[in-house]
């Protein structure tokens, strides 16, 4: 369907593109978190070669796996393979894949957050660019990449926790504890996270993403004293970048009012905050999701419901980009992505 | 200020079952979740002498550590300690606690949700009314006691992940792989908690409470498919027990339009979902919460300011219990939460 839109219209945007900018589509876009990923049995081959680290670092096996959901499924729009943790590494924090970060030394005083090095991309992680230089030459025309990486929060979350958690108490606790300290921290952090997405947009990337993983862990008062600044800083640092932004929100539905402060293009919700709520607290910005990724493992009848579900409750104005509420899940069913692509684009297509 | 309430009109409500009614109160009463805990040192010197499965077994332990915190603060509830896993041994479970709750046998076929006996709660968890009748004698008047179980859904994750999980993958891919068996194990759980939860009131708990700790994982479309039913057949079976029924829906912003259709007295929510949303969906119920745990790591200036921002957003209108959003961390001071019950009750108190 994509391909027979832009072979149209070839002088349009891409439909995600379009949809990003809430323009009129031949038909909603969707892509899928995570979709270069486990589910995908050729993923799995790739991977079994390597360790998780190596592939990030491998622009050529990076590329590879960026490709193969859209050689399988008609995806409107590709993802970079990447980790948000991997320009940490390039700002001197020793970590690995346990499969979760797990960081050497936890941060968390005032001379280990100093020690930071300030992020510089083309020296420190010259891989992430070339892995898009490689894979934006690789993708059609009508796919566009998106370069992205992790929030300041959501990366102080594992910086000070050291590891992956539940409830990520420990950083939750610093917050309160230590603002200064806390402050400081995420605005070093936005500050990298600013050279490091203009970095993925000069070699390439068309849209830029930022994942608010954890974000949904802060109740407003806390969202808005400490993440929500942070994610300000970055996209005034991208003001003159000239592609769209588009921040995936995490269990945000209560952080919205905040969220609608920001000026983003796209706005990505999980699967629990119903999308006509982020329509109404977001006006103006396009919105992103948000099907359970449990749904894909349900019987054809059942998922097509819940895919109608999810289109009537993003409702008919433009700007809409179909995806899951979380990432892919990786004992899913490629068969049942296959089904999930081909019946958005079919159920909305205009033509 | 509780006692001295209580003294000023013995004849009324304590102020706990006052706001339950939505009546007006002396003060706002306040509890707080896993009051009976792991941050206060009188908690764990108990703890250390036995297990924490040998702790919820025997009432005199149990009835020690509930009525801990009631002497060290000026708390309006207390709540019977044990465990929502406790009442599943009694069917025929086999678990262990290692913190969190281990399932010797995960459920996932029809043979085994078959085999799970139905609850008879005086013959399978004696002790839990014992503990219930110990700790009534001990509580003064006006300290109501809560008894309470788990949702069916929370419990149904546990039963079928088999262990604590941060997403509960598996339980949520069987509801839509398996959607009959499914909602035959949340109506076998069901009907054991409506006995579970009668034989508590009928031991003397003066409230009863349900846990939807893990219901929150279930967007809008699934937690109105599997989980609300389960809870309605609860609340249609404790419809003639006479005390007040409370809902902890946590993380549930988004289900609260279902949760509405409840005929429940309270709904607790966490400190993620406003309390001024809640109220304005959950017309016509009181609400319970919702203070971030997190907060009482904050220095007084910032943890005042935050219940200050609690009691504002649950407005003047009778029916708020303020609560902790979640239980109480363990690392904890107690002389926060001394602060905080203090505050509550002078900041709210009308003489």
């Amino acid at each position: 369907m994509a391909t027979a839109a832009a072979a149209k219209a070839p002088a349009s945007l891409p439909p995600f593109l379009a949809a990003c900018a809430r323009q009129p589509v031949p038909h909603t876009p969707i892509w899928i978190m995570r979709q270069a990923g486990r589910y995908l049995p050729e993923y799995r081959k790739v991977r079994a070669a390597t360790t998780f680290a190596g592939l990030t670092r491998d622009p050529a096996l990076a590329c590879e796996v960026t490709l193969q959901p859209i050689r399988r499924f008609a995806l409107d729009a590709s993802i970079i393979f990447s980790d948000i943790m991997v320009p940490l590494e390039g700002m001197g924090v020793k970590l690995d894949y346990a499969p979760g970060p797990v960081i050497e030394t936890p941060i968390q005083t005032r001379a280990q957050i100093e020690a930071l090095r300030p992020l510089v991309p083309e020296q420190d992680v010259p891989f992430v660019m070339e892995s898009i230089r490689l894979t934006r030459a690789g993708l059609p025309a009508h796919v566009p990449l998106i370069g992205f990486c992790g929030s300041p929060f959501t990366l102080f979350c594992y910086l000070v926790a050291g590891k992956p958690s539940k409830e990520f108490a420990l950083p939750r606790q610093f917050l309160h504890a230590e603002p200064v300290l806390a402050t400081m921290l995420l605005e070093r952090l936005a500050d990298a996270m600013i050279v490091y997405l203009r970095a993925q947009a000069g070699a390439g990337a068309q849209a830029l993403m930022m994942f608010e993983s954890w974000g949904g862990l802060l109740g407003p008062a806390d969202y808005a004293a400490f993440a929500l600044p942070a994610v300000k800083r970055i996209i005034a640092g991208l003001k003159d970048v000239g592609v769209p932004v588009i921040y995936f929100a995490n269990n945000c539905m209560g952080n919205l009012p905040s969220i609608a402060q920001l000026d983003v293009d796209v706005v990505g919700v999980d699967w629990r905050t119903p999308l006509s709520y982020a329509r109404g607290v977001l006006k103006g910005k396009a919105i992103q999701g948000n099907l359970d990724p449990a749904t894909l493992f349900a019987p054809k009848e059942t998922l097509l419901s819940r895919i109608d579900g999810v289109l009537a409750d993003a409702g008919p104005a433009p700007g809409h980009i179909f995806n899951l509420g979380h990432g892919i899940w990786p004992e899913t069913d490629p068969d049942a992505v296959a089904r999930l692509v081909d019946y958005v684009h079919e159920k909305t297509s205009h033509g």
